[in-house]
């Protein structure tokens, strides 16, 4: 981990009683300086005059770096470290979302109409006609984010409880990006038969379905039977949300690069969730060549060993990654840390595109990569050109429920990477710049409408 | 419905064109009274110098005596109406409760601690440790509100999506009155061993599961098996929560009588899941004459015809309603409108007590019963006594979150209706006052008390 820069992932709060000496502050950045740790806010919390109490902010690059910080300072003379938080750790205290009521509940007479006897009247005119479960309920605007646990980010089977902390961060990234309302459903069982009951009996009170962190090839099947099975809109966001900030990230890529996507070859490295959809996505998006690399190298029409969706890109070619990048125009990357070496980028085309999206140590550091890479894009925050599923997932779910869509299509997928890749204006168009940031408020609203559209098009949207 | 008085839950608001005359407001609100509507606000909306606008806020009784108050203004000369509002409806338009972030992400840095990369942390910590997901997610504050849809309020078998309404509202008074996130779980199934199954599976995001709204003697079942195969605490507040707040109420009522639990005899209507729940406690509570009556008379040893429950209560005396009630202490109905005659109710004792709490119509109305009767309660708000879940089901769960109690016992049950007896002193305990006012700020903190202390003696709490 030591080749990361710090970052707030990794952030501590230390608070420290100083003397009111002349350069006794300066002693103590200095020593986060020299230990590596990258210094945020200063806090003052008390001061007296003979010492002040202060909290400093430092990220660092790892938990054993924070550790590495933390003794540097505790070393100094005539300072005292009064406390360290992990501010991750303390953020999270408690959770990240609650339930707020939209409406006050102070008097007999709010009681009377928001719960008995006045629900009754709502309950009853639902029963009667069912379409009204959109109209007097929190249906139309609420998301399930449902995980069974077993691909928690890129860290594996972690269980459901373990998941819950990302499925919290999702829910917040729905209210704030789209305010859409979305609650964590971490389903104790790994059984596909399970998860796809367990979805449908709980689907009356949501409008709109998120499948997260499940594990390939599980993950293929719950969203295909959920979605012919229930009638709102399924959405995987490893596969989906993946494929679409991908493809718009490409499609700014390639004109900067001046080639069509018909015309190069692209190599996805892993065959996960991710690299399938992102793969299937390419293809409906007009590209031809797509060399898929799994752990045994590139998958070959010659193999036995292959599951169904990987068999959809089974190429007569067959080797290693390595192999499979020699001449190659883009490097798709959906695997694991390191595995892209400078030597196979170099045998890539004179303007290479690589996308090394592995989280959160890309498949080749940034820094690394040879002078035939054109475009260079992580996942990461702290490089250009991050590829982040934030930019689609909350406009897609904004536009399916606005519009009332039964599911999310392809096409509704490709209008979406469309709408983001087009927020990059042609004069704003870099090579450090193919993809808007994930804080620019024009990005949901941008693709919800184009999902919208999308979906009317299609003879999709019911409202 | 018409012997019900004009309330919140069927009010509406009209929007009126009145022209700036002397008395024409006066012709309004005159209208308004003699069609027997409740006059609530006026707020004005614009005024000119010809006419104003103002919206009249009217509780009717039911939605044909709206409709006739509506009539009886727009027959008005020189009124006109420009707008009527159903306020109950309206103000279920799009749901009652939404997901709120806890803390802000506004910022790279915020996002890289509340979800990727920082959020992993998180996750592997509690996947090591799986306590922590009481420290590091919603789970220690969150309980979900689980129905099927099968009893919702009086009104019968709506399914899932009719009964998301009421959930919703529960969700509101958890909030409002414990600071408890609670969230609906409305499931599409109302089979036994599915409902048990989908709740197992949706356990570890949620600190208590609270049923609501499901059919005896499902319920019952559902209940049992929740509890003895998951570790958080399982209420069915239909049973549980209804329990609580009859005895609380009855403890204070007989101390009016000066009589003792053991020695007076209760006939309980309703032998559903609140009635068999109410038995129960009040024999826990040292109750011994109970003789409870469904729909075919008392429940009799005799019978052929009465489930397991009912079988617990079985007495050797055999009759009507009617014939149960003669000399009767208690009468306390969970059944259905106007079951219970004035002329049964001279013939209970000279000092009767009557809890009539079938919703929204009473078994019996206060209007009607004789002299005999020492103490009269509902479970309606627009009469005094007010016998309401809400006493009881937030500070219940408030409590065993709060100790991590792996259950809810008959003995935390007994001690929170103590708790809420207690909180009407000697010097106030009136025939009308027999129990705290929904909205007294103590109520659900000294429940919460009481619950965690009996936790605590019990040895079942954990935290």
């Amino acid at each position: 981990m030591t080749n990361l820069t710090p970052n707030s992932s990794f952030s501590v709060t230390l608070r420290l009683q100083i003397p009111n000496r002349v350069g006794m502050l300066a002693t103590v950045t200095q020593a986060i300086a020299t230990s590596g740790g990258n210094l945020g806010r200063i806090d003052l919390i008390e001061q007296s005059r003979q010492q002040s109490i202060r909290d400093l902010t430092v990220d660092a690059a790892s938990t054993e770096h924070a550790e590495k910080i933390f003794q540097s300072v505790k070393e100094l003379n005539d300072i005292t470290v009064l406390d360290v938080y992990d501010r991750t750790f303390n953020l999270h205290r408690g959770g990240k979302i609650s339930i707020a009521s939209r409406i006050p509940l102070k008097s007999v007479s709010d009681l009377a109409m928001a719960y008995t006897p006045g629900v009754g009247r709502v309950c009853k005119a639902i029963a009667e006609n069912p379409e009204d479960v959109y109209n007097f309920t929190i249906k139309r605007n609420t998301v399930a984010i449902v995980t069974d646990g077993s691909a928690v980010l890129g860290l594996g089977n972690l269980g459901a409880a373990a998941a819950l902390p990302v499925m919290e961060g999702k829910a917040m990234l729905f209210k704030e990006f789209a305010g859409i309302d979305a609650f964590p459903i971490c389903l104790d069982t790994q059984d596909t038969d399970e998860i796809v009951k367990a979805v449908k009996d709980i689907a009356p009170v949501f409008g709109g379905v998120n499948l997260e962190d499940i594990a390939a090839p599980r993950c293929f099947e719950i969203e295909k039977r959920l979605q012919s099975e229930l009638d709102i809109p399924i959405f995987h966001d490893d596969q989906n949300g993946t494929a679409i900030v991908t493809l718009a990230a490409l499609l700014n890529a390639l004109k900067l690069v001046q080639k069509s996507i018909a015309n190069i070859r692209i190599v996805i490295n892993g065959a996960g969730a991710a690299g399938i959809a992102v793969a299937r996505l390419l293809r409906k998006a007009g590209a031809e060549q797509i060399w898929m690399c799994d752990s045994k190298g590139i998958i070959s029409t010659n193999r036995t060993d292959i599951n169904e969706e990987k068999q959809e890109f089974a190429v007569k070619a067959q080797g290693t990654l390595g192999g499979a990048t020699q001449g190659a125009d883009v490097f798709i990357g959906l695997s694991g840390p390191g595995l892209l070496t400078p030597e196979m980028v170099k045998g890539m085309t004179k303007d290479a595109i690589i996308f090394a999206m592995a989280n959160p140590i890309p498949e080749i550091q940034p820094e690394l990569v040879p002078p035939n890479v054109v475009v260079m894009a992580t996942g990461r925050s702290d490089y250009p050109n991050q590829i982040n599923n934030v930019l689609a997932f909350p406009g897609v779910f904004r536009g399916a429920l606005d519009c009332r869509a039964k599911m999310i299509t392809t096409t509704m997928c490709l209008e979406a990477a469309s709408a983001i890749a087009s927020l990059v204006l042609p004069t704003d168009l870099h090579k450090e710049h193919i993809i808007p940031s994930v804080f620019d408020q024009r990005v949901s609203g941008a693709v919800a409408s184009a999902v919208k559209q999308a979906a009317r098009e299609e003879g999709i949207a019911q409202g």
